[in-house]
């Protein structure tokens, strides 16, 4: 019952602690199931992401493509929604026609190359990835269904930092897992 | 803006604050829209409801019905949700043909008596209530809709005690309101 | 991909086919990946519950208690959302202390009795039903939660009907299955 | 009341108005309060998305930059969610530091210029733009909330045509409108 919160402890609740405040009523909380996505379970998707995205690179590292395959398989299996249908992902670096990557192959592509079917993928997650930061702008969150956008800095094995612009959007499902639905991930515009 | 939070404090904040804990980072949180209900606001929803029945008694008491009647018109555009169409709404005495009460009318008749459309209605919010109780055993929250059933108890001017097994559902609207979209109340079954 | 929808048909779609107009464009539909309720889904969820109640009365008569209590058992498993956590189920015939079945268990004795934990229970589902018929005044959904109440008239085997004033509402699932998250039952409110 | 649907028509019941099929049952449907967004209003939202920038486009070439103002603020205010908070917009054109327009006022200045606040800005919506596309690649839609990504392509009046990578999200507001509250545009990736 992985939503079930009998003890929950709202921010009254935890100051009421800390000064000694007796508590109002000594009537035990009713369980309550909460399907809703918190501002810290975004941030913590978002962490999980960037560590994920270094375990790759170091991964292929020490144990070649391989393991760095099987690493994103289970970062796309447990951390995107593609048991859920399409996932509404446009990567940083692909071209038309192959833009977009709605299919967990397309994904998988993308971030480890070796995809005969995806001829430019040359392995994103590849590239020597060191560090992970995320910058928020804003956040949205409406129920089960939570949206970011703001700056994603990279940092290589060089010290080479890479921002890009990027949106996710996470969808929580049954196990109260944040799972990410949609992902556009752009270079930043520059004028000529 | 309601739902802007530009602060937010989550609970880590809160105790980081209680035990000069220093903050992990410095740069500021994002804003966050965040369009859900908490279990805070749907246990204030269950106490105003409380509240307001009671000042529907007093108001009876010292104003005599039209302002009874008027605090009651006020409490159905403030708490529940006949501005979004039908309301699921069982009272606790009311007989077929005219059990549900999915109008504003419908439930203004309960609550006051007095409409001759609805003849048996003798005004349940008049009877004297002097104070409401309300034992949860069991919330749910979805997004913007949150569900409870238990048990509420009332207790009028003479001391009498009323306990009734009370279901409500509630929508939080644009304005960040929580507005009642189903309630349905039953007298405890009792074995002949 | 259970929600996946390749070639969905909106209304305007059905009745070209009717009508033979042309397509506006040549263009496919993208998928679309849509976890909402419909009216649909909450009728036939209605039907599904009657169906139910109806098999555990015949199989209590033609396969005795332990076959009652497997279809029982598979209905609170497949249709009610106790795998979430707390279900708010008050059955019609219940009293306090154990008006509320929040509990798979609670539930279970309630529909076919034989538990020693619920003593009162005698199995609301083994009365020999064998129509169930639902009207409903009024349904509202709101994403993957719907809610309903209404009238349910239960017929036995001897023609007796019975009928008592119903709210439901369920929650789809990452299957795309309605579970029952809110059961309130009671019989109609009689003036002394 | 925006969200009733006293007469919904399921697609059955379309398909039976076509070959006369009879209706499974007199009753006249409930009431329906529904709240979720369906495909063919995002594919609406859209339309008039691009239709809006035209609008701007043409107003500007005919009525002057006042003129081309007033329409887009009038397109703000009716199809973006500024009204709820921050919306998550990063614009084609834009660059640090003033990638992001999460305020009404960022936004404005990116369609139509002439704020000194924002000196890159040369007005986006005054390109002379007179048709725009939309090619989804898929869409997700989650209660009051839907997302798409895709492509879209904007000709101006010499017949150039621009297409970028394009991803939307909107969220419906109490009176049933759809608004945006996240719009991540960028140019395709051109590899070197």
């Amino acid at each position: 019952m992985p939503f079930v919160n009998r003890l929950s402890m709202p921010a009254a609740a935890l100051l009421a602690l800390c000064f000694a405040v007796p508590a109002a009523t000594a009537r035990p909380a009713a369980p309550v199931v909460n399907t809703n996505i918190t501002e810290a379970e975004v941030l913590a998707a978002q962490q999980a992401w960037g560590d994920a995205l270094v375990s790759i690179s170091r991964d292929n590292e020490a144990g070649g493509l391989e393991r760095a395959r099987a690493t994103a398989s289970a970062v796309l299996d447990g951390a995107y929604g593609y048991n859920m249908g399409p996932v509404l992902f446009k990567p940083t670096l692909t071209q038309a026609p192959q833009t977009f990557r709605t299919t967990r192959d397309g994904a998988l592509a993308y971030f480890v190359g070796g995809d005969k079917a995806y001829p430019s993928d040359t392995g994103f997650a590849l590239k020597g990835w060191r560090k992970v930061e995320v910058k928020n702008e804003g956040v949205h969150i409406h129920g089960d269904v939570a949206m970011t956008m703001g700056n994603v800095t990279l940092t290589d094995k060089d010290g080479k930092r890479t921002t890009v612009d990027k949106t996710w959007a996470y969808k929580k499902d049954d196990a109260g897992k944040l799972r990410i639905v949609l992902h556009h991930s752009s270079l930043p515009y520059s004028a000529k």
